[in-house]
């Protein structure tokens, strides 16, 4: 049975990521060109306890497609967690008559909205922005490919000048749990190594590693580090490693948060507008309580309970293997 | 059974594509860690018909990574579609005693391996390399990421501009057969209208869509002509209609062969290494005559039989649908 | 003897140009600093006339700074032009107790500049922005140079290709007048050829300058046409020399406007700070009717009078001199 | 009287900057438009000692205008601060028939110029080629530009970000006793605080000018390090900051050596086109000892003796003042 869905209103929550504005654009005026009244969350959650909720029409989401960041705002908010703060929500959501919502961001993100839709008659719908590529259900998330050009774009200048000396550059990006921007970068940027925190790779190894690469003459080495390795920073292991391999002098380079912003890749955009056109479609014929994703080329949906209980490993077995192969 | 390989030869024929180097790269480096002996073909067909193989090893790919166009070069070979060209290629790949040969390209290149291989006792893998996409039994050929990317980089500073006055833009982007860079450029740049070969959009049709646009001030509108369109390039599109729609004045930019070029994105230097790691891998298995293609985020052979017969109609129909409703 | 200016407006007008948001940024907050009220004035002097005219304060300007386009706007305004429409500009600027006034322009800006500031009692310093570098008393107008890497940029891609194939492909660049873009751009680019439209290079000259690259090996050629070549444009070009000189396959590239749009450079971002910066403190010190310019690296008075009657030959010799020394 | 000039070398030393290769090209191809011999040294100084010393035609120095680092790569070298060492070079220069040097590099690499030319016979012509404008005689050395424009791009990414959230950012630039970098980059960013190793900030100032902005409803703000800070580097400063300042979530981001690589800008690229130009014609007139540099818009001599002897404070006066006023 369609549900007879008036008004809607969109967030985004967490960490900020390249194609969050693209994606909003296309929640609101999918739902604009539906006949739906929009509206707009500012600050994530926390808009929703203070009820900074503004009207949105089709001209307030122009221009901003191609723009890094979220027009939207986001904010950690606490006082969501607690039935009160979610009490409280919900009645301003009732305030303006809004009937669902859609909800961009990651596992926090997602958690809040199915305890929020759980407790409240509300439907939801969520969508994975995270450049980290952590969650279950969508082959990318929003943010993530333009994470990874930009890492490389910043390589690929430490290339230029590494093909110049005998030089050892450590990078690190980032990815506290997960090492799929490391993994990926390293791959496109033809690193010599790279530590993932899902793999422990002793220093032992890396230096093994790096003295072949010495032999067979290659001029500098790079070394991609995320930053939840066990065994330290970029600085850290720059410094054990250089007390061992003396071949090379060492730099290092933290890329830090300028990996979250940036204008989004085509790639981030059409799949923002894809998801928040999907979202939309899906609250108007009733879902709720499910992640719009991107499985293969086509946007596939997960119920939350899934999205949050299942763990994927999404270090592509092929990429893993090829980190040794292409690196020789 | 497994074949006796010793050596291979890669080459890159047809137009050139962002990731050719990437997947070269790929190859050559796959072969040396298994023990093959690698060669490149210089100049695609022609290069087997002049004689123009080289031996590759490790170092000879290093830094190449990141660059557009191809090392090996490319060029048109008509001899090639002879049997006596087919014959004289053949000897001199016999000469280096090459067993097998990678050909990337698109669906010209596709055609002169499938005769070759069933002319010539010779194993060949194909990777699909072309900025247009329009290949069968992969979802992205390689360097379609990058031209798109280029595409909407440019129309980015195009709306820097259109934003401060009223004017209607036509860029011309490349396709002339295949509307996939068209439609995936409008989706990613919010273009107003899109021109693309595959529909018979009337300039009356665009013309009121424009006049919508126009109603609920839009400041500036940007129109996407694929250079295959039926009614002409975006020149003779915008005399058109700047001849019944005299509300804006009308700008023209033609992208033209900067689209083929530039350093290739995270996406075309992954799925390029990853294509010429499978299509090594792949002949050391003893497969031949199939393309590696990308389906989903898994490696997939096709059988070239397949992939020169089968048709895709590649315009996601999420994409088509959201052009209308997302330019509201 | 100090004037007693309390309240200061600002406008940008005719072509926009990448750096002016960073020189109204300047402007803004450099008034502000010294205890000014400062005002914006919408689409140029059109807002003049229609008394489109805001208060700003610093957090108005926030984040603007790498901004292309105008976040005032511009527009043709033929109203300005006669006495009757000075005299309401001049009318609604009284209301706001506006004093002084911050043009940022081309030479039709300045016109209207020293126009107005003769008809009234009222403070102006000129701003020279305009992509095309034609105006006299400064080195560099504010936008050259994005507008200069944008080309470069795009031609770039172009050789990645062009390296691939033989062939020649023309390029055109904005400068109806102005031969400063393409200069420039023809010796950033190391281009074989540059048409500009203050020399009448002949197509034969053109021709035999191209043969002689061919004789010396050069796999492809690159020329650069200012749209104001008095024999055409690129198309028109590209298509006689065909007819003539048939060693290549010939291509076509129209930037057009893609080339007034971006993000400005580092050098246009400071270009446009210091300008703003140094033309609020001249108006505190009581100067008008002057435009602030770089001279050298240093900033200058130009009396408006100058820069409207001296005419400068700006393409520098040696660079001239070079687009053939540089291109055997 | 001019001298009889048949042979000429180039060689770049020192830390690599981006523009090198253009002006490579343009001391190679000048030479050989001028009929001379042209030569490259390999690994700056070092390949005089080792004999690495290559002949280089037109077609040798095709292609490289837009690459980062150096195609003739440099060396630090110790042995060339040695007579015996300086002997040696000019025998193998003498080996070649070699009459003259031209070198690319920064003070260490004048010296060496300097002291090699009083020691023997040879005329030698230097180019300012370092990102750090520490050069006296030359408004603007190589790369400078282009690593402005590296750190802005970097910047602007962190803004995106920066937008969303209540944050302090700490971006630490090259520069270990210029802060020419830090000073532009900070401009042309919009930063709201700098550190420059030429300064003495106290940390107490610092933290005073953040709390203003904290007061003016600043969201977020990024202050640059110049890496040769008196109080240690940005993440040393972040603590300290971090204790008495809590308004913000702190964050670091260390850009390290990418700083020095990337295509270099148009401005780069026609600079050492014109240097690389002079310093041949020059050397073809006779002069010796000599550094050609940019003053204003204008190729201009300064002798070694004063450019080494020389000191000049080059933060402009105008934008030291302007961070505090733009910055409100």
């Amino acid at each position: 049975m369609k549900p007879n869905i008036k008004n809607i209103a969109v967030l985004t929550s967490g960490g900020d990521a390249p194609g969050m504005n693209a994606c909003i654009r296309a929640v609101v005026r999918t739902g604009i060109y539906n006949g739906i009244n929009m509206f707009g969350v500012l600050q994530g959650y926390q808009g929703l306890i203070t009820n900074n909720i503004i009207p949105m029409d089709a001209r307030s989401v122009s221009n901003i497609i191609h723009l890094g960041g979220t027009v939207l705002k986001t904010a950690r908010c606490l006082e969501f967690k607690t039935d009160e703060g979610m009490d409280l929500a919900y009645e301003h959501l009732k305030l303006h008559q809004i009937d669902a919502l859609v909800v961009i961001g990651g596992d926090g993100t997602f958690t809040g909205a199915r305890r929020f839709a759980q407790r409240h008659h509300i439907n939801v719908i969520a969508i994975p922005g995270t450049i980290d590529n952590d969650l279950y259900g969508s082959d990318f998330t929003l943010g993530y490919d333009t994470a990874i050009n930009t890492v490389i774009e910043a390589i690929d200048k430490i290339r230029d000048t590494a093909d110049s000396h005998d030089r050892l550059f450590f990078v690190e990006v980032m990815g506290r749990d997960s090492g799929c921007i490391a993994l990926r970068s390293a791959i496109a940027c033809g690193a010599e190594a790279v530590l993932l925190p899902e793999k422990a790779t002793s220093l032992d190894e890396l230096i093994k590693q790096l003295e072949v690469g010495a032999a067979t003459k290659k001029s500098s080495s790079i070394v991609i580090v995320s930053e939840g390795h066990k065994q330290g920073g970029a600085y850290d292991i720059a410094k054990h490693v250089k007390e061992k391999f003396n071949h090379y002098d060492t730099k290092v380079t933290i890329l830090g948060h300028l990996q979250r912003g940036g204008s989004p890749s085509s790639f981030d955009r059409i799949l923002g507008s894809r998801l928040g056109y999907a979202a939309v479609n899906e609250l108007l014929k009733g879902s709720t309580q499910q992640m719009v994703g991107l499985r293969g080329n086509d946007i596939r949906l997960t119920s939350l309970d899934e999205a949050l209980t299942e763990h994927s490993f999404k270090l592509e077995s092929d990429l893993l293997e090829m980190t040794k192969v292409l690196s020789i």
